[in-house]
């Protein structure tokens, strides 16, 4: 594995980009959505699968990792991709989202976080040096600082509190990809400030002052709305420099993402499309399918004729028994439909973009889901 | 779909045989082992991996098929094969030993049994005319005659009573079959009677009597314990056709399959590769191994070298990994390579018996399964 981090633009419509991340294990083009790969897989889905639906990266939960099989564990089965059998390029992610979602008697200070395991209520501290240790023993080709996600709702003392917190570990993150990583691996910062727009533009200078290959955009999709999500976005995107990736974290919806993407945003992931998958929602072309409704109960109609998927020929008839009766099958062809669904998404929308018709796309996809059963 | 049943012998080592079951779906090679799919799934497995297993043939469960999404759903849907995606033969049980194993109250006359859905309490009644229904209306290639199971223990007595009432079920599945099934569908027998040998053979000359053009061994299994079984096999095959096809129901482990062949048995059904597969039991070349146990946390190599399957190059670090964390994907990877485990048995049974040198693959197996970690 040799060879350097770049980003390219290739074609703008408006403030939507479309382009391509060469990295040594391979090319990713923007935008991209990654699958989520919490504990080392992609829920319910055959690696292989995976790279079929087209998706050139996927995303690993340093948190999950961490704790089990363990970084260093992973590091002496010959790291990450070669464990999980994915050899395109993996982002991971700090683990500091999941400490503060997951984890018990989490305690905050300026050198890092203290908590107890979810798992086995082992005490472990996370430090910016210890999240890029654990990352650089994972191999991810693109890592993230540790941060502080501000939490939804904050003051905008507690905001710029939050703030100033991960600033301080985005510099010594920075410092210690400086002495840990390989060639080719990229750090991203993450632009923070939760909902007011002088943080946004105050966080996206500072981490700009570091110096990173890409940045972020964390602490929404929170309980914002999307309203705020966009207007965050926007104000975060417009800092950034243009010839950089940029990242929306935990996002989102077909049309979360597609706005993201009118306002200037490169890479998606979330869990949605798998975790929705395993209970029987299903994003298609024509719309989002809840298939536990019994009006699918004798609908011999495919899941998704216009997928290109070879899960979504099955019929929706038996897509409803499998989820009724919670069996595996039914989890493992809605996520394959899901995951396939959202990458024919980006494609489509990288496809628009270079051609110009990226608004009347979003309206056509908007319309389509204007007709799901949960519309 | 047109054509008819037959049963060809193509070679003979002792008194296991090798042949082929011709049926308008397709042929299935004999000794054949059918993967379980219990409700329209063989678990956790797409279709089309099954059939790379090299299964000719898998079992549907009428008791849980007729209770969800019921039979008569499944035949306006087109049939069983087209609504699970499975288009080579499936053989049907009666459903009468789930009643037995799984319904509350069940209720046994000469009529038939009545029990209450394990799913929703509706009481429901099977009689050997509705159990030739419902796999018809499933559609299934070979049918079972509804019988009753059995119970280890049963006296002498009990033993008796039950065969007696397992024969005119027997009877009136076959006048019912007649008027219900299609062109190239089966109906098989079932001897039972206990571990009394003499209970066995009067079983088989009952049955035979009818006619039926296969014939299975019902009723072991159930604690007997290898030894009994292997007598009741014996006793029961010695009296059966050598030109009808033969078939031990819910059997079983690798030893007992083979043991069951060299007393001339020639299909097999065992929930035993799939459900040990989804706790992380894997039934390699190199014998039984359970990938829960901490010694594999670090094992790189893959889980079975022999194995053709896909699923068993995984390494056994990784596939801990998984079913330790409660991963799908370690149950779909198990499953997959157990799966193929046991149609790689079967196949190499039915070369070793072509080539008459059965006795010496027996032996060669169980010295491999002598070096499992669960010998």
């Amino acid at each position: 594995m040799s060879g350097s981090f770049s980003y390219q633009v290739k074609a703008r419509d408006g403030r939507a980009r479309t382009g391509a991340i060469t990295t040594p294990r391979g090319v990713i083009r923007t935008p991209a959505f990654m699958p989520v790969g919490t504990g080392a897989t992609v829920k319910a889905m055959f690696p292989e699968d995976v790279a079929a639906t087209g998706a050139d990266i996927i995303l690993g939960n340093t948190y999950h990792l961490m704790l089990r099989p363990g970084a260093e564990r992973v590091a002496r089965l010959g790291g990450l991709h070669k464990f999980m059998h994915w050899e395109k390029p993996i982002l991971t992610d700090s683990g500091g989202y999941q400490v503060m979602s997951l984890a018990k008697l989490r305690k905050i200070t300026d050198a890092g976080v203290t908590f107890q395991s979810h798992l086995d209520g082992a005490t472990i501290e996370l430090t910016p040096e210890r999240a890029i240790e654990v990352q650089c023993l994972l191999g991810s080709d693109i890592q993230m600082v540790l941060d502080e996600c501000t939490p939804f709702p904050a003051t905008r003392e507690e905001a710029k509190r939050s703030l100033d917190l991960s600033m301080r570990w985005a510099e010594r993150s920075k410092t210690a990809f400086g002495t840990m990583s390989a060639d080719g691996q990229a750090l991203f910062g993450i632009v923070q400030g939760g909902v007011y727009p002088d943080l946004r533009e105050a966080s996206a200078r500072g981490l700009i002052d570091i110096g990173f290959p890409g940045y972020a955009v964390g602490g929404l999709a929170v309980g914002e709305g999307q309203e705020a999500m966009f207007d965050m976005v926007e104000v975060s995107t417009a800092m950034l420099p243009e010839d950089q990736p940029r990242y929306l974290m935990g996002v989102g919806t077909p049309a979360d993402m597609l706005g993201a993407v009118a306002r200037g945003i490169d890479m998606f992931d979330c869990v949605m499309p798998t975790r929705s998958g395993r209970h029987g929602q299903a994003f298609t072309w024509g719309g989002k399918l809840n298939l536990r409704n019994a009006c699918y109960a004798e609908d011999a109609s495919p899941l998704d004729p216009e997928s290109q998927c070879p899960a979504a020929r099955y019929e929706r008839a038996y897509l409803h028994h499998l989820i009724k009766s919670g069996e595996m099958l039914g989890s493992m062809l809605v996520t394959y439909a899901n995951v396939q669904f959202y990458q024919e998404l980006m494609a489509k929308a990288r496809e628009a973009i270079a051609e110009s018709r990226y608004a009347a796309f979003v309206e056509d996809v908007q319309q389509r889901y204007a007709k799901g059963d949960e519309a």
